[in-house]
């Protein structure tokens, strides 16, 4: 029988103290830092670490937007359930809309991804939300067209776009 | 509105090439690299390759038994969903026990964590099944106890274990 530490509080304890003493987190506010850490958890992977910009105000707005019951929109459904329900603030809403009946029909429709046309189901859930794009470039394309155009903006969004072939730009958008 | 490729093949088609171009393959076998670029897909990172270890035989083994119909094991709920049920060869059972309601009572009496005493409900499906590990390095290290003491084995199994902490060691085993 291998020797491994079972005790979850001890694992996470040892997890986030390697991680900041290995990663560069000068960049970061406190806040940030926080988030950059977390993510560098989840992918296992210092560089994860070093791919991230954050927008002025973004971990106060998402945290605010979140404590007052915010919906959470997803692009995907593993982001969708990435998402630990009981450590939501406000009974806050995790919606994805990717598997809906009429999602197929739009995505020829409008002639993009069915990711980006899942976002015509987001409207009235918009203002206010809380975006997370963890899978599909052109779902935060969409999305910016969406908000350039007069829709009602989330409080807050964080995208980190898999691929590469359709994701040069999203992230300084 | 920003220009961006609304076409999925074509953007699955670009990214990939662009992997390819960039990420060191020559380390891996045809099959294992066809895994491989799949990996830096889903992490937008090209340095996500740079860790993955295959056994002798695992991508052949996996295949294998997918298309005989093996259940996928998942230790995680955000692994089941990042699975693509379309794709998948032989009609095959996703499984993630983490959720089941005897699991934190488990966890408690065997004094570990609930993704270890998770598999505990895996007993009747490990045999022949493919095992995949996305979150929780004490589910492989369960996996191996369990292995060692007897249980029938998976036909494959991979894992890519998030934290730091409690990690070290899992992926030599």
């Amino acid at each position: 029988m291998v020797d491994y530490i079972r005790d979850w509080t001890e694992i996470y304890r040892r997890s986030f103290a390697i991680i900041r003493a290995v990663a560069d987190l000068s960049g970061f506010s406190a806040a940030e830092a926080d988030v950059v850490v977390r993510k560098i958890h989840a992918c296992g992977l210092e560089a994860a670490g070093r791919e991230m910009v954050f927008g002025g105000g973004f971990v106060e707005a998402a945290r605010g937007a979140l404590q007052a019951g915010a919906a959470i929109l997803c692009d995907a459904e593993m982001v969708a359930h990435g998402v630990t329900r009981a450590r939501l603030p406000g009974n806050n809403e995790v919606v994805c809309t990717l598997r809906e009946s009429a999602v197929p029909e739009l995505a020829q429709r409008l002639g993009t991804t069915r990711s980006a046309a899942a976002l015509e189901l987001w409207m009235e859930k918009l203002a206010g939300s809380v975006v997370a794009i963890g899978n599909a470039p052109t779902a935060l394309f969409r999305l910016l067209d969406l908000i350039d155009a007069g829709a009602p903006g989330p409080a807050a969004g964080g995208g980190a776009p898999g691929g590469g072939g359709g994701a040069a730009g999203a992230g300084g958008e």
